[in-house]
């Protein structure tokens, strides 16, 4: 690098913010330095230099699915962002298991990442704790845990519960059921915004019409199906669901049109995570937007000023802003 | 490792495979060593050990989109076989822009990973020479190129063509369009295999219904919906599309819709991928399945022994029988 610096007359730095892929310099300045690196047939041995920089430039995902579009959307997001400045995203699912969690945890803590972003199947904090013993710097995203102060990007998901329920309440639903998610936070916290909703608004909350789908992260389109099987035998059925993510109330539109009933006419139905082919379902999915490119861009940025800084930073929350994309499968009217 | 491993009287191999979540190792055995890791809260350098063994157990996977389900897809399946082994996808997208693919492989050659996977958005192997030359095993996926020897793990995309195209011939279409793909392997191939099957079946291939949406794997619906309007304006307008990939497929139906005509009744649609949730959209989509968990796991297996064999090995070509799914977008019974 010394010699490539040397022999155009540029910084050491920036030959290796070139190698590395960095935002900050110019096209022409890249080119020519490109150029004498190919003459040269030089490449970066990015492993010494791990050694040397005390960084990877690689940081860990963890994500309870890839296949999950949210999420897959987050990971692009972030993995654009991060690359802007010569980061690599190396990505793990937890396939919704906190046991297989905490072993790729300790797998990316074994490769000194320089920093871990995890959307968390957990239902308990308990694992960062060993993140935190080895100050590698970490993010949660989509999913925090209330008392356990660590760095955070996401919606509010008392609020998305909240605004997904009132937006079927102002649309005429009166029985208003849940296919819940997991015991993580936004599982519990949405169910808890659902609560609030149907209280505020002189509703009963009926035990019945809350169903716990299982893995609603995986095979969810099944699971929602099944799930709205059980809410149709119940007398009187609902007349709207809240649905814990898109996949699932996909699903239970499904199962409801097969029933031969209509939505929303019969029943209204509202999901989240705002999946991009929401518009082109049997009915278009309403649904809260978790805005995913800004949680993914958010993340970068924090994830960035974490790794750069010299001194331990204090956590931070980043709260997205959740809203209501209002289609036909809520829209009475 | 060595001191764990006197301690529990094992191998150190055997202890360093449960570090590497390796899946040859009993559970009683794993318990036993995960127990003493604990107990001595040891971790494992493994910056340190991949200079001495020289490997980074990281395996870059560069696709043109992560969004595209197929694409995530097969990166889920690939990631968990690879983790059986202990090793990791680091993963990037290069939007389907070939410069930018080239400067993610030199990005990951400079990061000494294992291995490369690559769906390329090329449209020469030019670039390929450069990780033969590091002596960097690499597999292509999904996108090969005739003439140039490399390992290779996908569907043969003539067939695809030919499949679907043959396909809308059986139900009824006569004036059959093409939204095609890029000029790699797959949008050439299934546009030959698509021209062979009109020619077969006594067909005229009609210019005007070849269209070339933009970047397709990347916005997808939007190109397929703007692609499709041109189609309905033609005069007689094509009565059947075979679509290069799934979301531009649902675009087009979406178009269609819109526009008042009937799927399958006034124009047959066909895509390719077979999305997980094509069964709920809003005429469910007949698809050319590309076998996504296949590809991942024989590219993981393939990636796996091409790792470990001390010699380099024959490059080889693994095809995956591609196969159509029909449903009601192209079934005029």
């Amino acid at each position: 690098m010394k010699d490539i610096a040397k022999d155009l007359g540029v910084s050491v730095v920036t030959v290796s913010k070139v190698l590395r892929n960095h935002s900050d310099i110019g096209e022409e300045t890249r080119e020519r330095v490109l150029k004498r690196v190919k003459e040269l047939d030089y490449r970066p041995n990015l492993t010494a230099q791990s050694l040397v920089t005390g960084r990877t430039f690689l940081v860990g995902l963890i994500v309870p699915d890839l296949v999950h579009s949210f999420f897959a959307e987050v990971a692009r997001f972030l993995s654009n962002a991060l690359r802007q400045e010569g980061y690599y995203l190396v990505i793990s699912s937890s396939e919704e298991d906190p046991s297989l969690e905490e072993r790729e945890i300790d797998q990316l803590l074994g490769r000194n990442l320089d920093a871990l972003i995890i959307a968390s199947a957990s239902a308990s904090p308990a694992i960062f704790r060993r993140i935190e013993e080895q100050q590698t710097p970490f993010v949660l995203i989509d999913r925090q845990f209330p008392g356990f102060p660590a760095n955070f990007v996401g919606v509010d998901d008392e609020s998305v519960g909240r605004l997904a329920t009132n937006h079927l309440i102002e649309n005429g639903s009166k029985r208003i059921a849940h296919l819940r998610g997991p015991e993580s936070t936004p599982g519990v916290q949405r169910l808890a915004g659902y609560k609030h909703a149907l209280q505020n608004s002189g509703l009963k909350f009926n035990p019945a019409y809350l169903l716990s789908p299982g893995n609603v992260d995986v095979d969810s389109l099944q699971q929602g199906y099944s799930a709205m099987k059980k809410l149709l035998a119940i007398e009187p059925r609902p007349d709207g669901v809240f649905c814990y993510n898109d996949p699932l109330a996909i699903g239970a539109i499904d199962c409801i049109l097969d029933a031969g009933l209509r939505v929303p006419g019969d029943i209204a139905v509202i999901g989240c995570g705002n999946l991009h082919f929401n518009t082109s379902l049997r009915v278009s999915l309403s649904s809260v937007n978790q805005h995913s490119r800004q949680i993914g861009e958010c993340t970068a940025q924090l994830v960035l000023q974490m790794i750069k800084s010299k001194t331990p930073l204090p956590p931070r929350n980043i709260i997205v802003e959740a809203e209501v994309i209002a289609r036909r499968s809520t829209l009475r009217s």
